[in-house]
Parts: C-alpha cells; structure tokens; sequence
C-alpha cells in the first residue's frame, strides 16, 4: 500500500445521523462555550485564565500567570478544534477571533521563537530547566497541531509561521550535539505534531526533529534522572509509584517497551507518533514496536468501552488483566489518544481490528465524556459507579459521580472537540490508488482518487443500524479499490455491489473487503451489518468481571443505570437464556436503542450481615441503554458488567 | 447482674490448645523480641528510639527524639504485656528489666506529673496545645493501663505511682471550669484507662474524669474546630475526607452518633470507655448509644472476620454494607478494639452475641495479625489478596502482601501482644454470683466464686473440635450459677450436667445458658458444639461479595491460598452442591482443620480479552485453611469469599 495521505475536511461532510449530531453539538455549543471559559467569561465556572496569560506575556495587560504549567495547551487545542470548525462550516465571526488570538500568541512569542506563558511569566529562569514536570514541549506540540489545522482549514499562515519559527527553536535547542540539551518531552505530544508540520511544510526536518525525541526517550544516562539530580529533588513523586521512569516512558528505550506502560495520555501520544514515524521515516524496528505494544494493549489492558488507564495515582496503565470497573479510569483524553494511535496504525497496515478498537474507543468511552447537551465532561469514565460510596470513598475521590463543566486542568473538553470536529479523517483514508472507509457514518465526500474527482456517498442509521449503502460517482470511470471495512463485532456480514451478492470470503483480507474495479457514476455498494444483541464476557483472568457478562449491540456497549433498574444493581442477575430485546427509542436519550429483558433480583432473605440461608430471589426486568450516553438523566448508580446466572 | 469483677490473672493458666500456643509464643518470642527492638538492639529492624527518648528525656543521655509522637505507647503497651506475662508466669529476669525502665520513665516525668517524651524533649511549648493531632492523652491512657497491670501482677506502685500522678495532672488541666482546657484526646484511649485506675485505685474521681472526656467529645464549639483556628491551620488533613471532624468522633456528641464512623481503632477505644462507662457510673444513655453503634456495626461494617475500617485514608469506616475485600483496611488494632468492647458489652449485658463477635474478631481477625513464628506481624488484613497487583497499585499500596518484622508505627504488635498475654480476662467473667464462660479454650482457674474457693478446669480441643469438658471443684459445696455461651454459629448445641440431658430451651437467655445449683467437687458439665462445615452469605448490599460464599466452621473463618489452590483464585467456582469434608492436619501450619472438596474452574476458551464465547469449565479440586494462620507459607494470592456456582 503506498502512503496515505490525510483527507482535506473541508471535502466531508456529515450532516444526519449519530456522529453528526454529536459533531454539530460541538460546533455550536462546545466551541464558543469554551471560548468563553478560556476568557473566564463563564460565572459560577472555575477561571481559566489562559486567554488572559497570553495577554500578559503579550505585555498588553499586567498580571499574574494563573493556572496549572500546561494551561496554554486548552488554547491550542480550543484553536485545532475551532479551525476543524471553519474548514467544514465558515464562519467570518469566528474567523475573526482567531485572527485576534494568533496576533496575541504571535505577540508573546518570543524573538528566538520561544513560547509557553507560564515559564516567560513566572519563571523565565526555568527555561528547559524541568522537562521531567514542565509542558514546555507538550504545549508546542498542541501549537503545531493548531497552527497546521489553522492552515489547512483557512490557507493563512498566520499561526503556521509562529509554530514553524517555535520548532525551529526547539530544533537548534535539543539534540545530542554540542550545546545541545539531549532530552525529550516530560509529556509527550510535540512528537505526533512535528510529523503533521513536516507534512504541511514539505519539511522532513521536523519530522526528524520528532524521531530524535522518539528515539533519545529512556537512553542512558536517563535524562530525567540526571535532571532530578539538577534540580535537587529529594525524592520521586507518588505518581512513580511502583513504574519510576517509566511513568513518562523514559525508563527504557522506546522499542523495549513490551507492554503500555504509565501514563496512559502520554503513552497513546507515544504511540501515535511511534506508529507516525514508522509510516514516515520509515522506520520498520518502530513498526515492529507498535505492534507489539498495541497487541498487548488489546490483549491485557483495553476497557471493554475502549477506555486505557486503570490506575487514579498516575493515571496510568496497570498489571496486565487488572481491570477495575469502579476504580477505572479510562480518561476521556487516553481513549481520545487511542483514536489516534488506531488511525495511524491504519495508515501502517490495512487491519480490521485497528478500526474495531478505534470504534469502540470513540463509540463508547470518548463520547461518554461529553453530556448531551455539550455543556458538561467527564475526566474519568467508570464503567460502574455507586455515588454514595465513590463520595464517601478517597480511593474513590478522583472518579466524579455526574459530568462537570469545565475542569481546573481542562485537557478533556477541548481534545473532545478537536476529534469530534475532525471526524472525517477518522472514517476515511483517501489512497493512492483508491479510499478506505473505516467507519460507518451518514456522510458526503469528494475527492480525488486515483486521478479522477470523485463523490462518494454512505447513506446509514449506524450505529443503531447495519445496514449501508455506498453510492460511487466519479465524474469519468475510473479504476480503484475501495476498502470497506468490515466490523470485527459483525459475525455475518454481507454486500451487494449493484445489487449483486459479493463474495466476500474471496474478497476480505485483515478485515476489509477489497473491490478493485473500474467505478462508474451510480455505483452502489450496500453493506448488511447485523446487529443482534451480544452477550460479551471478559477473559477468566480479569477477576473483576468475574461470573459477569455485558451487552453489546454493532459498535455500542451497552450499560444499566438506576434510572431504569433501580438502585442496587449488584442485586442483579441476568439468566443466560433471558430473551433480550432491542428497540430504538425516539424520546429516550436523544433517541438510541434500548436492550430490554427479564432478569432476577437477588433480595436478603434476612437482615443479618452474614448469614448461612440462601437469598431469595424474584422475577425482575432490566433495561440497558448505550453506555456513552449515561448519566444524562440525573445522579445515580451505573454498571457495564452484569452479573449473569 | 451485679457489677462484674475483672478476674485476677494470675488464677487462670492456658496450657494445652490452639489459644495456649499462640499464648505462648507472644510469651517465649515476642515479648522478648519487642523488647529488643524497642532497644533498637535488632539488626536490619526500623529503628524504633522508644527506650532511647526516655532516656533522653530522663537527663541520662544526649540525642534527639526519634520515631512519631505516639512512639512512647509502645513502650508503655509492651509493659502492659509484660506485665501480664509476670502475671502468670513470673520471671526475675523481666521483673528487673521493668523495674529499671519504671525508674527511667518515672524520672522522665516531669514535677507537674506531665509525661510525652515528643513533646518534652521536641517541642516543650507546646505541651496541651495540638490535642487534634499530638497523642499526649492517649500515651497517658497507655501508661495507665500498664501501671495498672504492673501493680495487678506485682504488687508494686512503682509505675502505678508515675501514672497515678500524671492522672492527677490530667485531672487539673482538663475540664470546662475556670483556667482549664475544655478539650479531649485526639485520640481515645484515656478513657478506658482511666476507669481502669478507678477500680484499681478505689478513686471514683478517675472515672469521672473519663466521663468528662468522653462528654465533652463533639460539644459545641467544636474544640479541634477552635484549636486549628488557633494553630492557624489553613487547611484539614486529606484524611478528614467526607467525615471531617467525625474522623476523630469530635463532630458531635458521642450520643448522636449512629453508626460507628471515623478512625476504626479511635471509635473502637471510645465505644470500650461508653461500655465501661454506662457500668461504672451507671449511665443508662451511655448504654443506649452503646447498643444502637453496635447493632449498626455488625449490621452494616463488620468484616466475616471480625475486621472493622474498611477504608485506607484515615483508616476509617466507610459506607454501610461497603466492605471491599482487596481493599479492606481491617487493622489488627481495630479487630483488637473490637474484641476489647465487646467484653465491655457483656459486662453490661450478658448476650451471646457480644461473644460471638468477640470470638469472631479474635480468632480470625486478631490472630492473623500476628505470624506463626511470633517474629512478623500485619497491620492491614485483607479478605483477599493477589500480590502482584497490590504491589503496583497505588491505592492498595497500604496492603501488605506478607507480614513484616516490625513497623516504624508499631502499634498493633504490642497490642496483639497484651491481648494474647491478658486472655483470661476476654474467656471468663468472675460475678458475684457465678461464673461466665465466653470463650472456650483448654484452662484451669480459680477463683473465689459466692465467698467459696473455687477451681474450674475446661478441657477442650477448642476451636478444632467442639467438645467441652467443665469440671468445676469448689473446696465447699456451694450455690452459685454457671453461664455458659452457647456459640451463634452453632445450630445444635448440646449440653449434659454429671451425665444428665439439659434441658437447653429452658435454661438459655440471650445466647448463654444458665446453670444456677449448689456445686460440689466432681461436677462435670459437657458440652456439644458440633462444627459442620457452614457456607456463608453476605447480605446482598454487599456489592463486593455478590455471587461469593465463605466457609466457617466453628469460630474459623477459611480461606482458600495459592499454596494449596494454585494461582487465578477468582477463577475457582465452588458448586453449591459440592460435599465437603474437614480435616485436621497435624503437620499443616503448627496443625490445623483444613476443608477440602470438589470445585470448578472457569479457563479461557479462547486469547481474546473480551469474547462472546462462554469460558471453559474444569474440574478441580479446592482446599480452605483456617484465616488466621494465612500468609505463613510465602506469598501467594489469597481470598475469603469464593464464587458459587
């Protein structure tokens, strides 16, 4: 397969459906909600006061920097997202506020091209100082992201030259040769971003620059080793608990890791430019890297709504199999940062099984930590809560029992409206020699493929319903191969192309059905996804699913809240003949599939805490609805995995 | 019921049976051991400074103070033990080495009476001042109690002299009158204490000085409220999480409270002094608050073994019915508390419940606390382990995988210690007119029972087997009446007089049965406590247990090790009709009853993490030891509760 090349947005368009609605909730709700907080414009919300930091490193206002070392980030991010927004919907108005915006960033950038406000404020002595715990280059690489989207949705170079004139800074400052700081990113994410800079710019440069970072991580002497000596650090912080260097992934280098390792948003965005650089470079020992942490990733360490992260302290991968549902922690952003690793492992090799993780991830855990309204996010996305005891509980503290507005450390909300602005490179890989549907939305494209302008159409109900259909128009007939992926969870696939049943077994390979052929306007291809009701268990070791079972139905993992089922939903048991049922409900959540059933309640047959008499147990019915869509109905106890009898 | 009468400890002698070796052990190995590393003469140990900072604080050597500021009660915890251990089996050697640490301490004090050597030696101006935080009361608490049993086993008033004055001292400086301090411990254990020295000494006034405590707690102004003020603390500690000045039982009046709440081991020693005090004064609503915490706690916070404080921050109670295995805190200390008022509560109230959950907590959750070999200890008691994930995870950092020698907050092996070396104070009660047996163990004691000379011998093999023998030889005829517990787990109890039935149902109250007749030398009660295998429940709002069954027999808790069961102990299911069968292993863990039978185990039927297809079910075969006796064979994953099938 040759290289891939990302999908201009401003050719896709998603305008009904399941993702559309999630995808316009963000355009005008989330965007200018969050261009108000970042001005601190919201009252009763927590301050930002990142627009207000760039003033005072601008000069154009006195005060002090507020908030935590990487508040700059929620700018840029805010800023990628907002500029996804204009590619695919104009808008002069908030054009216009970004113009205003990059004018303050460009002013506060410093001569050497220099740029993060906490360090220039309040500690400029600290420049480079403390990578181990400063942003400095985690937040330069959400300003190329930005500054890349910023370019590709409006033509200007406004933001594109600041962040070019900042990684040409960086550049000069790291590396191994004399004068030069031989370290790498405390949080990685600048990486990822040099590989999109280096494929706006034409400039392989930077994404040499990135495969330095990449490949300098954990080398002896440990950079951050020797920098806490530098700084005199006393001891480790708690978050080293038990991984030391290896909750930044500096502990080794990057190509002996084995498993995913600490924490879980730096380790995605390693990923993703391991798998980046792989593709670009090429790099074939970082390929084979990938692979092997992303088997272990599916193989030991993924939620089953595709959420990464099990551990609070750290925020960080686990053992292997160690799972907890109550004490997940699942962060909306490592889930966000799955998506992206997933994608490019696409890019790397045609696999179904990167687009079904990628769909889970995004279906189940990353919309989960946006409300429907848009107005409130999770962080940490549990998949079972009880909020009297997660309230009561310390060890419980960190998982919130209803989503909040905006957070003190704000990375979820943003990097929510960054993919959900930018979903047509997620459904879609435009080929050399032909285009890759990865995910199933009601969508319009165009582009050119193989040479020839080309509209391609999906007409669809998914994720509530299997079955697709593709209209092909190109404006002349033209041979290429179209790649339709076919979902892992889909036991009996079917398709027709015009109208004629296609063999699918002679077709598929890793998970894709291959149709290699001369296309002609009014094409059709129609895709049958059946979509019973799933019964999923977990492997025997992950003891906390123990004797457990959850529903899933296509893409969507479903859940059961107290606001259908009552409270006590431990007490529930779901026989393994119960007959389960699906619906789509028009007033219920928005509209979505319901999974109704009957079901045991198990009740005490006495009062004693301990007691040798067997429980009794009643007839009841259950109701699980999706998962992403909980806790839109109010405080309340929630769980994934069912106990099944 | 006339007020009982604590038994004197030098007529009672365990010499044979499970209770009498454990007995031992802390006699022949740990006392001596403890000495040692108070002494700080234990290589490779956490140094412990506690003999060296009275020194210090004695003039008789130069230094600083080492440890925390409650180190001084291990000394005086372990001088209770000890002194219990000359009690019943005197030793010159001992006696001497308490006579010249009695000499230091008493020359520690201060002319005032004041004793804390923190405070003396570290931060002499601030003597009174952080009751919220310093342990000033409660040392003084546990050198009450060791002058008390000092003078008890000797007769001398050496240290009873030294505790008597610092009483005094207390006595002066707290109270809500003119110039004094109308605040109380941070910690209980004064309390207690003090009714101690007012039996001993015959001066009620002590008694009501623990009342004045005890009143005083969580009256308004809240006094650890006005005291941070006054410390300038800007914010409350991270363990004061959702319970705030309920940590410390200080947020309201002893009274009101309702379940048992903050800091286990805290609630444990104040719920002892209300028992005691509801006797002693008398205080009928001291002894309505005592039964409604009780009720509440063993309905909603007690541990199958008898543990208390389910959570790690503040090691504090939790939520009702939140009782989770793998993190359970369940402190040695806590279990021994709990063991400590439930003897209080059958003091006030002769109920077989009382003695249940004494026996409960005693023989499953005290017991594990401490090795087979008396040299390594556990603090924290979890209902189920799997090491290498307690290792990892931060938020089970607190649970120990394997017993250690000594901590550098060594409180709960000197409290194992003065319980275990005091046992005949928690088997029998002296009344004024009888006997009570709570506990069954193989023993002879003599007492003075209704004004005749008394011998009663118990023979037993206790908890293993349920027979009991009871001879009782009064040197004269004489009228008095025997109660005898009859055990809550047993169903069918038997009980014969000289050979003759009895007739249980009209001799029973309230869990004992009541033998009242004039008892002459031969007189042999026997009783029958068979002791099937029993499968327990827990009551269905135990999410954490849900689907689980644990084994008991006797007063044994059981659980099932890697060493006998292999690893993956969540995969074990045990079939809700599998025989099984128990018994004894003369070679096993010192000997011990161990429960074997068929089982299933649940495998993989395939790699996959999540699977639609059901698990694989082998059969297998399961063994169960006794709790307490866990971890004495390396470290391996553990658990109390195992799925039913």
């Amino acid at each position: 397969m040759t290289s891939p090349t990302c999908l201009a947005l401003p050719k896709i368009r998603f305008e009904r459906g399941f993702l559309a609605g999630r995808a316009r909730l963000v355009r005008d709700v989330v965007i200018p909600y969050q261009w108000e907080a970042l001005n601190d414009r919201i009252p009763g919300a927590e301050r930002s006061g990142t627009v207000s930091n760039f003033q005072i490193a601008a000069g154009e206002k006195q005060g002090e920097f507020y908030g935590y070392w990487f508040q700059d980030s929620d700018l840029a991010k805010w800023l990628e997202a907002a500029s996804y927004r204009l590619a695919t919907h104009p808008d002069a108005a908030l054009e216009a506020e970004l113009d205003g915006i990059i004018a303050i960033i460009a002013k506060a950038q410093q001569p050497d091209g220099y740029l993060d406000t906490y360090v220039q404020v309040k500690e400029p002595h600290m420049r480079w100082k403390n990578l181990f715990e400063y942003h400095e280059l985690y937040i330069a690489g959400h300003f190329i992201e930005a500054g890349v989207a910023h370019f590709e949705a409006t033509g200007k170079r406004s933001l594109l030259d600041v962040v070019a004139k900042l990684a040409n800074m960086i550049e000069r400052t790291f590396g191994t040769g004399a004068g030069q700081i031989p370290g790498y990113p405390g949080h990685e994410e600048i990486e990822l971003a040099l590989v999109k800079l280096a494929r706006v710019t034409g400039e392989k440069r930077y994404a040499q620059l990135a495969a330095y970072f990449v490949n300098q991580r954990g080398q002896e002497p440990l950079y951050f080793e020797e920098e806490a000596k530098r700084l005199g650090f006393a001891k480790l912080p708690v978050y080293y608990h038990a991984d030391r260097w290896d909750f930044q992934q500096a502990g080794r280098p990057v190509r002996n890791l084995v498993d995913p390792i600490g924490h879980s948003v730096r380790m995605m965005y390693l990923t993703t430019a391991m798998a980046d650089l792989a593709l670009t470079l090429p790099d074939e020992s970082l390929r084979r890297a990938c692979t092997t942490l992303w088997d272990n990733l599916t193989r030991y360490h993924l939620y089953l709504t595709g959420g990464v992260g099990s551990e609070w302290m750290g925020e960080k991968f686990a053992e292997r199999y160690d799972l907890p549902n109550d004490r997940a922690y699942a962060e909306s952003c490592a889930g966000i940062g799955l998506v992206f690793w997933a994608r490019r492992m696409l890019d790397l090799q045609l696999r179904g099984q990167y687009g079904d993780v990628m769909e889970r991830a995004l279906y189940n855990n990353v919309l989960a930590g946006m409300a429907l309204d848009g107005k409130t996010f999770f962080y940490v996305n549990p998949l079972e809560i009880r909020p009297h005891e997660a309230k009561r509980r310390y060890d419980m503290h960190y998982v919130k029992t209803q989503r909040v507005p905006w957070f003190g450390c704000a990375c979820c909300p943003p990097n929510i409206a960054r993919t959900l602005t930018s979903l047509g490179y997620y459904t879609h890989s435009v080929l050399s020699d032909g285009l890759a549907v990865h995910l199933y939305a009601d969508c319009r494209l165009e582009a050119t493929i193989a040479g020839q302008k080309t509209a391609v159409a999906l007409h669809t109900d998914y994720p509530w319903d299997g079955a697709v259909r593709v209209e092909v128009s190109p404006a002349q007939p033209v041979t290429f191969t179209l790649r339709l992926r076919l979902p892992g969870w889909c036991t009996a696939p079917g398709a027709r192309l015009n109208g004629q049943k296609v063999d699918l077994a002679a077709h598929t390979r890793d998970g894709y059905l291959y149709l290699a052929r001369e296309w002609r306007a009014g094409d059709v291809v129609t895709l049958d996804f059946p979509m019973p009701i799933q019964r999923v268990r977990a492997h025997p070791a992950v003891h906390h699913d123990a004797g457990c079972v959850a529903l899933q139905r296509g893409p969507m993992v479903f859940c059961f809240e107290q606001a259908d089922n009552g409270p006590l939903l431990s007490q529930l048991r779901l026989p393994k003949t119960a007959a389960l049922t699906a619906r789509f409900d028009h007033d219920l959540l928005g509209g979505a599939v319901v999974i109704e059933g009957p079901a045991e309640r198990v009740r005490a047959s006495n009062e004693e805490l301990y007691s040798t008499a067997e429980p009794a147990v009643s007839p009841a019915t259950i109701t699980a609805v999706p998962y992403c869509l909980w806790n839109n109905r109010g405080e309340g106890e929630m769980r994934v995995w069912i106990r099944e009898s």
